[in-house]
């Protein structure tokens, strides 16, 4: 007797549209099209523009014969063609790999195998590595463009391909295209795993959607944002932010390299609002001298992710006339999905609980589903004592697809209906969840994730060296550092220095450890090395 | 040689879940359940009774056999049990069928039989014709339920059920169901159709959630909002409003009655920070005395939809502190769905100016994807000329599943793949469209189209016109020629020969009404203007 709501009420071209953050460039482009969209050095763009150049930059892409399903990669550091790819690889149902500047040839060479890249945008800063990394591949090399930036010295070219002339010969596409399904991939980024090689994570036009917006909700975003990238775009797609800024029609400040002097310039010069960063980069702001940003006559406010920077960063960034809000998430939700919203009553505390309260991962993002921390035997929540540790688990739109080609890993990740994040925390009696430990294996430094056993495998392939434990320390600038305990052979005489000098020729640099302890490592009794009993020695 | 991009990686319990603004419920009843969700007279709950209460009400509403595809209707004003039905029925899967309070019993006759409602939750303010509808029903007359407000004195009671015992006797349901589909019906609205029965909007849990968070990118709402209720809930599920600021953890301000000085003391009293409304309702506050808002502290925002006002209120909300923004849409598209975002460069326009281009329609809401205006017979973009009229359509996912029980009406409003809004607009150079007149309200004279709207914003450039409608009256000679009904300010003594005068220095010799009637214009709960009203008594 029930009525049938659905009897010649059935989806059309009029009510059904995929969900696609491509839809914020159609909008974007039309309403805001005389607004700035993206400045870099000397060159901007407005967002009519900046339609038409991604437009064409498909285009191009399309006459490499790229299409649905193709991965196109980019190592390349926040600059205008990084953010034009957020838009013109998904134009053709392609699928966008940024690949971390910071890596070494080998990961490079593994990513492109394992992505079947067949495009590789890169920057001539790069040059040397992007080159190694061709050389070392398995697989059939990947198409180069290089993107010369004249304005910063990077001209060198790679192949015949360059970016402006590239795009520059195409006729662009008439319209927009969107995906034929929402859950269509749109990126691929790979996670520097604690084991073995590194996984790709895969996302879907739906959930970049969601989240991009849910970005505008977390933060109360105005239309007129001006964004500083602080934030790698190689990083979880910019954690969403380019699609975000393109929603609101707000303004893109690229920024090659974290520089302390140039951020605070750009700031001032560009009437940037917001920014998002590593604990770092808010580490470095703050150390600036306090007249930096006398008579700005706004607050800058800055998302900060994963371990909170110490109280006297926050306090130093309140003093410099910063807001700061703390966010967590990993690539396999987009970045940010949980984030410490303020609440009213905070603002009456003594301010070293503020800090403390500020200080804690918070509560899911407006539209991630839910985040729950639960003990993984029983898939129970752990009580909100603040004290019960549990692992943080995630469900919603704003989770990866999986992991490619890795059908293990993903069903493993999904087990029991919810993202197991690998990441443990207590939840206080106001449900805001405080991380206690990365999953046990890694360590962030600087933003980037380290996995210690990556490390203990170079220490390992030292002949002398019998066994080693890597695990994290804290530091004041880069939050946290890779200390080694190294035990050695009988009879080895191995010192320090030469352990660390054995890393750098095997490492990049910031995956060195910082220090080194020789002497026989803990184990338990059925030989399993307890780092808990490490890492509470290392900070003494 | 693609990349299989969907091999393994289907859609699972942890990565996907049916968009549903129950889920905003769900979030804000955990993570705001201490903040204040409704106030009502000196009642007041939190978000975290707000949220059992839904439950409770949910699970009371199955007690009744209530399920999946049943209909519930509420004549009921805007109170916590009609912002409770919001979330509580959809809960069941069940839809709400929010019914005008200002309409008579033949026509909510019609729709309980129409929409086959199960359940009739009922103000005792509208006992009466509530009473008669059911009598006037064809089919199985629906349980009632009613709300008894005892602050506000309506207490008789219709049939056995009352709203609070009824709910404090149920067992509240555990979580938050949400539906199996996002293309489950969520709401039935019936239009006010100007000729023959109304037709049954439905709408679906997906287009009610990203419409609930495209508010709050259009309006940059803060998590802050204190929203008061002058926008009926029963309109368009108050623009959804009610999901808009469930999905904020913002609190409501009910409100039983448009009043200008309650309006004015709730905004004092609660810290009301927005409200949405018809002309009428910024017209009535723009005539408070300017001391009323003194010493606020704060700039009220407001929404108004329709044709927008006079330049006079806008001048005199802004001088009693108010930011007026301009809206359009209609209950096919979830109510607001094209907004007059105000341009940077505005602000240094003449006064005037200003408000010429704020007292246009806009462009697409943020999350609706297009409205164009088109000739309806080519199909074809009108130029963006500011002269050439076309129809207002509209495509995306915050679009009607289509009309209940009508699949003819349904598919000649889906033709061409665009909504058809048959509302006639012009678009002009910068994107923006205006509305010109509703089709049927064209005066077609002498062969020359007359647009309603152009001749009632002539009319009310005079001070002493508080509103006016235009409307065709038969002529011998011409066909039809306008007639003007016009609303004078209180005291104002104006008359017909000084309106003629006063239209014949702005308007070409065929637009000046032919006809001028003096007096009180009869207008729907909502605020509009019942033309037809109008033209059947023009014709007398």
């Amino acid at each position: 007797m029930h009525v049938d709501y659905n009897e010649a009420l059935a989806a059309c071209e009029a009510n059904y549209v995929p969900l696609s953050p491509l839809s914020f460039l159609r909008r974007t482009g039309k309403v805001f099209g005389h607004r700035t969209s993206l400045i870099q050095d000397d060159r901007r763009y407005t967002w009519a523009e900046t339609h038409e150049r991604c437009r064409r930059f498909a285009a191009a892409l399309q006459g490499l014969g790229i299409g649905k399903g193709d991965t196109v990669a980019a190592l390349l550091p926040n600059i205008i063609a990084m953010y034009e790819a957020h838009f013109a690889v998904p134009m053709l149902g392609a699928v966008l790999n940024g690949i971390n500047i910071r890596l070494d040839a080998a990961a490079i060479a593994f990513i492109l195998d394992h992505s079947e890249s067949r495009v590789l945008l890169v920057d001539p800063e790069f040059a040397a590595v992007a080159k190694e990394a061709v050389s070392l591949m398995k697989g059939d090399a990947p198409t180069l463009i290089t993107v010369v930036d004249e304005a910063a010295g990077f001209t060198e070219r790679l192949g015949e391909l360059e970016y402006e002339a590239f795009i520059a010969a195409a006729e662009p596409l008439s319209d927009i295209p969107l995906p034929d399904n929402e859950w269509d991939a749109i990126a691929l980024g790979y996670t520097s795993g604690t084991t073995g090689n590194p996984k790709g994570v895969v996302t879907h036009h739906r959930g970049a959607y969601l989240n991009a917006v849910s970005n505008t909700m977390a933060w109360s975003l105005p239309a007129s944002v001006t964004y500083l990238w602080t934030l790698p775009m190689f990083h979880c797609n910019g954690w969403c932010f380019p699609w975000t800024v393109a929603a609101l029609g707000g303004t893109n400040v690229c920024l090659r390299r974290v520089d302390a002097q140039v951020i605070a310039d750009l700031i001032r010069e560009h009437g940037v609002t917001h920014f998002c960063g590593a604990p770092i980069v808010h580490s470095m702001i703050s150390e600036l001298p306090k007249e930096t940003f006398e008579g700005l006559g706004r607050v800058v406010k800055g998302l900060v992710a994963g371990a909170p920077p110490p109280a006297s960063v926050f306090e130093r960034m309140r003093a410099l006339g910063f807001e700061v809000t703390h966010v967590y998430g990993l690539t396999e939700v987009y970045g940010p999905a949980v984030v410490c919203t303020p609440q009213q009553e905070w603002a009456d505390k003594p301010a070293a609980e503020q800090i403390e309260l500020a200080g804690r991962q918070g509560v899911n993002y407006p539209l991630e589903e839910d985040v729950v921390v639960m003990d993984p035997d029983t898939m129970t929540e752990v009580p909100h004592d603040g004290e019960t540790i549990g692992e943080v688990m995630f469900r919603g739109n704003i989770v990866m697809k999986g992991y490619l080609k890795n059908p293990e890993a993903t069903t493993e990740a999904f087990k029991d209906g919810w993202f197991h994040s690998g990441d443990l925390a207590v939840v206080y009696p106001d449900g805001y969840l405080k991380i206690r430990d990365r999953s046990k294996d890694v360590i962030i430094s600087g933003g980037e994730n380290i996995a210690s056993l990556e490390v203990e495998e170079a220490l390992q392939a030292h002949p002398e060296v019998l066994v080693s434990a890597v695990v994290a320390m804290k530091h004041e600038k880069w939050g946290e550092v890779p200390a080694a305990y190294v035990q050695l052979r009988p009879g080895s005489r191995l010192e320090a220095a030469e352990l660390k000098e054995f890393c750098k020729a095997h490492l990049p640099g910031f995956k060195v450890p910082k220090k080194f302890v020789i002497g026989p490592i803990p184990t338990t009794s059925t030989g399993k090395i307890q780092k808990f009993k490490l890492r509470e020695k290392v900070i003494d």
